[in-house]
């Protein structure tokens, strides 16, 4: 496989699309002299994070949220955005006493995931969470989320469920149970 | 865990956002009298295909293509818009044969992923390809991509390299993987 040297940026220039983002369009000049004009959504820039609450080692926590996307309750993992000022594992921990009462003695960031590399620059930080405590905290959610544990060695019988369908939860959710297999708690 | 009553929406109206898409804004009552308007982005209506390309039951061909969001040169699978009265299989068929140059004798819809259902519309159906041939269609790429076998049991290896982000990406890999283990190919 080659080493593709990356496309040369000519011009980047703004375009704002309502009220709450921009386009960021890019003249772009590939290795081979093809030239383009790609555009890539820009969100505000501080990324999200995505959490994989382990009960123990065999039980995450799922949380069910209403998805005004797809008008249905998801069944996926507990996410938000980062606050200004905040750090990825302080995030993780608010966010999960946000929406299912639990904070973690032990956070670990296991990977960045990006959600459509092609046209989007967000990034999600994919935080596993064990030795739990219960801690609620405020937030903003319209109504009580419910907390459904599922047996992480059973993700197929999970995915198969017409209402777990977001491709970042799930793929956090077979990152987490293989790192787990690899790394047992230290209990 | 309580089977929630969906949010009923009073009201949905239509904020346009630069050239490329527009919001949808909902006013919604939840079940507990919570009253919220959330917004979410519609685009084209017609969904994207991500394919799991197996070269045999062993190997998964992956694609390396230019990703704008990260400005960098991202690893995964190859992927695209549906176009107009085209079926998802036929999507599939075709992205194959423009970004890797194979099409399949068998292909299989294995689920549907959501991008982010908290806010997106937007669904991609995830197919598995397999039986394949050598096919080149010209598509619209500014270059070749490169492509990468690489072996379907050493997922591990592959999400620890940072040129692999992609959630969904990731996910149908691993959905994929667990699928073929329980129906390995009639030959």
């Amino acid at each position: 496989m080659s080493t593709r040297k990356l496309p040369h940026i000519h011009q980047r220039r703004i375009e704002p699309a309502g009220k709450r983002l921009k386009f960021e369009l890019l003249d772009l000049e590939f290795s081979n002299g093809a030239t383009r004009t790609y555009s890539r959504m820009r969100t505000h820039g501080l990324g999200s994070v995505i959490i994989v609450p382990m009960q123990d080692d065999d039980t995450v926590l799922l949380a069910r949220e209403y998805a005004c996307g797809l008008h249905h309750y998801e069944l996926g993992l507990p996410k938000g955005r980062l606050e200004e000022g905040e750090s990825i594992l302080d995030a993780a921990n608010r966010e999960m006493k946000e929406e299912i009462g639990y904070g973690a003695h032990e956070l670990l960031e296991l990977k960045d995931l990006s959600l459509a590399p092609g046209y989007m620059t967000h990034v999600t930080h994919v935080v596993l969470a064990r030795k739990l405590y219960a801690e609620k905290l405020e937030g903003d959610e319209p109504e009580e989320l419910d907390v459904m544990p599922w047996p992480i060695d059973d993700l197929d019988s999970l995915v198969s469920r017409p209402d777990c369908t977001e491709g970042r939860s799930i793929a956090a959710l077979y990152i987490a149970r293989d790192y787990i297999r690899n790394h047992p708690i230290d209990e």
